[in-house]
């Protein structure tokens, strides 16, 4: 066994994943030099040929055998239907021992679970889950290998620089012409961009577009371009526009997670953060969305401009940008359908590759030049690490997303929560579940109860030292959700891993084991 | 020695070019299967660290050395500083034996000479050349390696499988942010697009932007992305306005070459062409203007609509856009004001890069969904074959530019010329001093004496037999010729190979020797 920096102990060899590389540190890995892999280029539609086939044709013509890699991106949400049905249609061929390498799933991808049963699915690679059938299943040992949780960087570094090599790369395409021209922001299941799918189109021996909406060639604007197409198939439905945007968002009208969202605003303008230029990354629940606020509220009262929003794009940022409180939005993907409508038509909404927005190995990212993150996350421990893949029974609910890479990336990363949760659980534990952002990348927690300040963060603890905020030791808050009466869980595991989590490097940060 | 299908003469094996694949046919070696070359990614700005340094320190912290291949684009085209002004600084430190690959050089290159002359460039490769100093340079076998002369899709084609591996990209960016986010279609130095770069910055090892426009993060809109950039130079010019646009460019009023443009319309319309949703591409010269005018008319007379203008855009180009009579533009590089002014604000102003355009090796290029080619050129022979690069002379006038790439990939290539040029000298001859694009992918040459449809056009010839056009055999124009007194030239040709004309395959067609 290997212990990793973090503490934990991991095997040194993982039966179909390979040898664990242990995680030593946020920035190790990152100051390595490296090589991007070698994309195959296959003679597919010769010239004058039409690229545009039946899905049945493409398999055949790609000549789709047991063992291949195939992805997919996560741009439609809980409303896809190509993922599975490009997956039934391979079962259907008796087609055994997939890796399924999408950049995430969610609960609409329920019937792939009887595909993990009968192997033909046997490998699942993602960056963001979530909570459902697939996840459950995993969990309960029903994938023959272990589940690899990469984050939002992660993926298309490990995609670019080879350790995850895609044999087939299909891209569910809103708008599309017989050529493989296409984009995300038009058509009648518009879901405003395709960025996760970059480094697939790029370096997959074959990329298949599948649309329900063929256009003129040349489709306008374009997106993913043509000559890294093979092949264009026509479906009745790519998706469910109900599932491919959340509701509209909205800030959350509890007073206390109001309160919560105030101190964390007011603890990031005494830290300096909230200032002419600045920028910023929320996730688009209700207490993210509550902090944007009051931040905005802040830039208005103080007169200042930011220079971007970044991430996930919700409807909050548009409206940001539209006021001319951000200069421009940075998006790798669209949450909702103001997003969808702005990043058509804006110009300042511009579109970046998940390389860019958070891969450690290129030649830099978004995620570098960011002030202020606030994080998600189901617990942390008093080491200030994070754990956004396990609930508290032990179940994967979620994968890292983008979590770890914009800790690491931003000046200032927040995690803002009440600290007592439904359950009673509090937020603190003395050991996370499992680790998926490390302590040494969160500079804060904000509670109902208290501000810890991460310790390696005397800079922060200066700036604030006459603030007036309620700044407290982590583990006073720890010892304070045990006061109150917060439940241990002990979730039962058995020894078999079931998932690995890589941190965006592409060490381990931890293992997940089969919940008993 | 080898002879190619063309019936050209090659050795075997030249000093400083390596082993000659002879042409065997236009569509031969775009059937097999090949693969992207690995990019290297070198740790370049570490996390926090700025990447906008001095011209000087990026040369240190890249390490130039003797033997580098260094690349450049070719937007900012008779008017870019950038080119001699990297050169200088490389010569400077005393470097040697530099293989300068950009995408094009042109007359205010001249500062090269001296460091040809001296050794600091001892190989030059590009894809399109405009008539001056350096290319008389090369003729008169000043350069020590035999120049590559590649078609505007051979050479991504090569950056990308790795026949032509740079060691440092040099963008020239017309605004850019210290990240090197960047574009070319904003600044006082606009130039459109950077598309012919797009190969170099995703496959050199390092790139460097270079700026007179540093703007706030991020610049906006983003056509290359930080993800691909190592350094970002700022200078005080980047080019001179007045040689980065031609002038207005204007249809010709001469009424002998209008007659010929309105018999190359007449051609086009009566052989079908002419049609609902029909695209085309033609140069920016005055007869290749009339073509498009009498296009024009015939599509308004008509009340059709085009899909798509493509190539170098041109005012004219962006005036059908507006007018609705095309849908799109396919841009890789501007060519006017107007056309600048468009890609700036029109989304049906589309950016493609150089591969998507006319690279043979990928998954599909824009010449292939082509209609009508209105093609230039100096020469034709009575087996259609034509000659971009040597004037009658001998001396090095261009390259192959789009020529061939376009010849193959349309559905019909024209050329259009007053058969008897001057001098006089005819434009066709028995046989061209140097074969750019092979015959078999020229369709018709339009003359005022006559129009020589190819007899591989079998097809073409059936459609218009009863159309009342005056077709001719090519052997007897080139006759007529000779009897209007055309000038025969006989340059002095030496043993020396001075330049490597490649298909756009990488298979040689011809080569071209020092004028004594």
């Amino acid at each position: 066994m290997l212990k990793n920096s973090l503490g934990r102990e991991l095997p040194e060899y993982i039966e179909g994943y390979g040898k664990v590389r242990p995680y030593q540190g946020a920035f190790v890995e990152a100051e390595k030099s490296s090589q991007r892999a070698a994309a195959r280029i296959p003679r597919s539609a010769k010239r004058g040929q039409s690229k545009a086939v039946s899905l049945e044709e493409a398999l055949d013509r790609i000549g789709l055998r047991d063992g291949m890699t195939v992805s997919f991106h996560h741009h439609l949400r809980n409303g896809d239907r190509v993922t599975n049905l490009v997956m039934e249609a391979i079962a259907r061929r008796g087609v055994k021992d997939i890796h399924l390498a999408p950049s995430g799933l969610f609960a609409c991808h329920e019937p792939l679970v009887p595909l993990i049963e009968d192997g033909t699915i046997t490998q699942i690679s993602v960056s963001t889950f979530g909570a459902g059938p697939v996840a459950q299943a995993i969990s309960a040992g029903k994938l023959q290998k272990p589940a690899i949780l990469r984050t939002h960087g992660g993926r298309p570094r490990a995609i670019e620089n080879g350790e995850l090599h895609i044999d087939v790369a299909f891209v569910a395409a809103p708008s599309c012409d017989a050529q493989g021209n296409m984009n995300g922001s038009h058509g009648p299941n518009a879901c405003g961009c395709l960025a996760y799918s970059y480094a697939d189109v790029r370096h997959a021996d074959w990329v298949v577009a599948v649309t329900d909406n063929l256009v003129e060639y040349p489709c306008c604007p374009v997106e993913i371009s043509e000559d890294l197409v093979d092949y264009v198939v026509q479906v009745d439905s790519i998706g469910d526009p109900a599932g491919i945007v959340s509701g509209a968002m909205k800030v959350t009208t509890d007073p206390a997670r109001l309160a919560v969202a105030q101190r964390a605003a007011d603890l990031l303008d005494q830290a300096g953060y909230i200032r002419e230029g600045m920028s910023f990354q929320t996730g688009a629940g209700g207490i993210s969305l509550a902090v944007a606020s009051k931040i905005r509220d802040k830039m208005l009262e103080k007169e200042i401009r930011g220079s971007f929003g970044v991430g996930g794009i919700h409807g909050y940022f548009v409206k940001m940008l539209e006021e001319g409180l951000l200069r421009t939005l940075w998006d790798v993907q669209c949450f909702d359908a103001e997003a969808i409508r702005s990043i058509a038509q804006d110009p300042r909404h511009i579109i970046m590759s998940a390389s860019q927005y958070a891969n450690p190995e290129n030649k830099g990212c978004v995620v570098n030049q960011l002030d202020i993150m606030i994080l998600g996350g189901f617990e942390v421990d008093t080491d200030f690490n994070l754990n956004v893949i396990t609930g508290s029974n032990g179940v994967i609910m979620s994968a890292s997303g983008g979590n770890a890479d914009t800790a690491a990336g931003s000046k200032i990363s927040v995690v803002v929560s009440n600290l007592m949760k439904k359950g009673p659980r509090c937020l603190i534990k003395k050991a996370v579940t499992t680790v998926t952002t490390p302590g040494e990348t969160v500079d804060a927690v904000v509670t109902d109860k208290g501000i810890a300040i991460n310790p390696r963060r005397t800079d922060l603890l200066e700036a604030l030292k006459d603030s007036g905020l309620p700044l407290v030791d982590i583990r006073d808050l720890q010892k304070l959700g045990e006061e109150l009466g917060g439940i241990e869980d002990h979730p039962q595991f058995g020894e078999r891993i079931v998932a690995v989590a890589e941190y965006r490097d592409g060490t381990v940060t931890d293992v997940v084991r089969q919940v008993l």
